[in-house]
């Protein structure tokens, strides 16, 4: 099945810098599988609030979870709109004004009704995909979910349909009357880097890093 | 003068999760100099919307800053609430259940009015903070900004009063029954490095990459 373009409606429609939109959905998704957490906005008490906090996608859905005693979570299941954005910094992008200083990103912003999942076939599959997102290789690994940590736990579904994506990935756009000027520009490239795993104090013996953790890919 | 602590209020004080809940500025502070771009919500038509963008420290004042024509910063100077968070992922923590995995992270909240800065020298000197957050030397190396760009440019600041932060910084937590399984636990560190500075393709000849590029501290 063919999937649509992105940003349907005005609000996801790109208003500023237009020329570094995407409408492409293998670029929203690709954005999505690099991050590593999100930032949820909720309106409450009339006021907006941003948290961060993991998330994971299958298809054209995305998961987020959290303590059903988290009042922001409570008020997205109970119908308040929500807003998610996932961004990746690449780089800092010096130019020859202090003005058209930059970075380098990627960057998706996902508006919509988020969905509690409560049938429990359902929810354990979307703690799945959370899991596997934050820990590839976790879920068979590890204990999976008894019925009381199901209980605790809310999951909440997000339809990746209304969003916006925007990338940029150049030097820096200096003003022609600035070309000339005796001032370094260019690009300062960041990246993320996984660490050495650090085994938990209380460890038993014997028992080696995996090597989906001692081999994970690097983010990037 | 000392500095009061933080979470004066009901939406700054932390509710879930709070033994991660840290008062001291300082380390308020650390989070917003160690971090590179922060999410702004703000509530548009009855929805939360949340974009990443710049920002910079100083003192107890946040500012941020973007086109006069971004609605959402118009909206902002306007007088709606606004929320900013920064949020620095430190590693993946790897437990022995599924439920227990969770990221070790520093982030700050901060909630509150943000307010138009009109004057010429504050504003330059609002700018000025916000280049050397991005890009530390380059305010005196570039050209400063013109008439026209500072007409261009909105710049608002936010008081760093109502602000929570939150730090997790260990190993996993696993339940009792558990710690005897046979399942490796620990944490992956992930942290932040500069990779090589890329000098604009149309560079003029003979310019060399300044110090403070070729030699930034590296994020962590």
């Amino acid at each position: 099945m063919s999937r649509p373009d992105l940003s349907p409606t005005e609000r996801s429609t790109v208003a500023r810098g237009r020329h570094r939109a995407v409408t492409d959905r293998a670029v929203l998704d690709s954005v999505l599988d690099a991050g590593l957490i999100c930032h949820l906005a909720v309106v409450v008490d009339g006021a907006p609030v941003v948290l961060p906090t993991g998330y994971g996608r299958d298809g054209d859905t995305l998961y987020l979870h959290g303590s059903t005693g988290a009042r922001s979570l409570r008020l997205l299941a109970d119908g308040v709109p929500g807003c998610v954005s996932v961004t990746l910094l690449d780089g800092v992008v010096y130019a020859r004004s202090a003005f058209h200083h930059s970075v380098n990103y990627r960057s998706a912003v996902i508006h919509g009704q988020l969905v509690p999942v409560t049938d429990e076939a359902a929810k354990l599959h979307g703690l799945r995909v959370l899991t596997e997102h934050l820990a590839p290789g976790s879920w068979q690994r590890t204990r999976q979910p008894d019925r009381r940590e199901l209980a605790a736990t809310m999951l909440l579904a997000l339809d990746l349909t209304e969003a916006s994506v925007k990338v940029r990935a150049e030097g820096p756009v200096d003003d022609e009357q600035d070309l000339d000027a005796p001032v370094w520009a260019g690009v300062l490239p960041l990246r993320r880097v996984w660490g050495e795993p650090r085994p938990c104090a209380n460890l038993a013996d014997g028992i080696p890093v995996p090597l989906e953790v001692a081999e994970r890919d690097q983010p990037g």
